[in-house]
């Protein structure tokens, strides 16, 4: 083998390693793209909702047993018990979904995959109340999706 | 130059590089030791609780105006009004602090400065009641030291 050939190849696994940083690095786009795909998540929950689409609206939360969903003091776990809470409270007799809006929105992108949300919900019911409150929710980029994964609310 | 000179001048700042992807993973040892910076934090605010020092429990607390607690459907930002949001709650007239004790804590590590921790809190009265809750709580690990950024909670 050449000393040229010897060079390159002894070159080639330090021009690979030296790639990496660039993809572990968190450039502002990346934060701007994943603080994007968490607004697109929450805007289609408003909309699910606002459609009584109770399964969309929970679309938007991880489909796991190990998701958490803190309310009044209250555990709540797995996807399926979480939307057995909201069919039980927003669907049950004498109940409605009503009109659903987010604001005060903010979104802490903490990783490449994880991010928490704060904000203020409100619901517009028939008769005109408008019961509300505040969440914080914690997502995760699973499988390339990013999911609510822990969801505290509180009011109401 | 001789060309085992150029060699290596060649590599270095390749090896310099090849460096970088190491210092920006996250060995289990940070994850580890991030978490057990987060324990001892919740137990020093547990234990200065309980000696009913409550400036010692805010230290847990990040000292900013951006800080912000949720509870009950409300929002209270700042260091110093959550303080005074705690003294009013629980040293005003006829108020105790009782004894606080904190159960079912999950810390997940999302970052080399982010933390997401769960629980539930509990306190212990004069009188045997136990107003008890859950709480969510983003760290953010600030000049060194990890602070909770954000609090929500709920139940009482």
């Amino acid at each position: 083998m050449s000393r040229k050939w010897q060079f390159i190849f002894l070159l080639l696994p330090l021009l690979a390693a030296a790639q990496s940083p660039l993809s572990s690095e968190r450039p502002a786009s990346t934060t701007a793209e994943a603080s994007q795909a968490v607004h697109h998540v929450l805007q289609a929950q408003v909309e699910a909702w606002n459609r009584h689409d109770l399964e969309g609206f929970m679309a938007g939360y991880w489909n796991s047993p190990d998701l958490t969903f803190f309310s009044g003091g209250e555990i709540t776990k797995g996807w399926q018990p979480t939307l057995d809470r909201y069919k039980k409270r927003y669907t049950g007799e004498g109940r409605e979904m009503g009109a659903l809006d987010f604001t005060e929105l903010e979104v802490k992108v903490l990783s490449p995959d994880s991010a928490v949300v704060t904000g203020r919900w409100r619901l517009t019911l028939s008769d005109g109340k408008k019961p509300n409150g505040v969440f914080t929710l914690l997502f995760r980029k699973i499988q390339g999706e990013w999911k609510i994964v822990h969801d505290h609310s509180s009011g109401g």
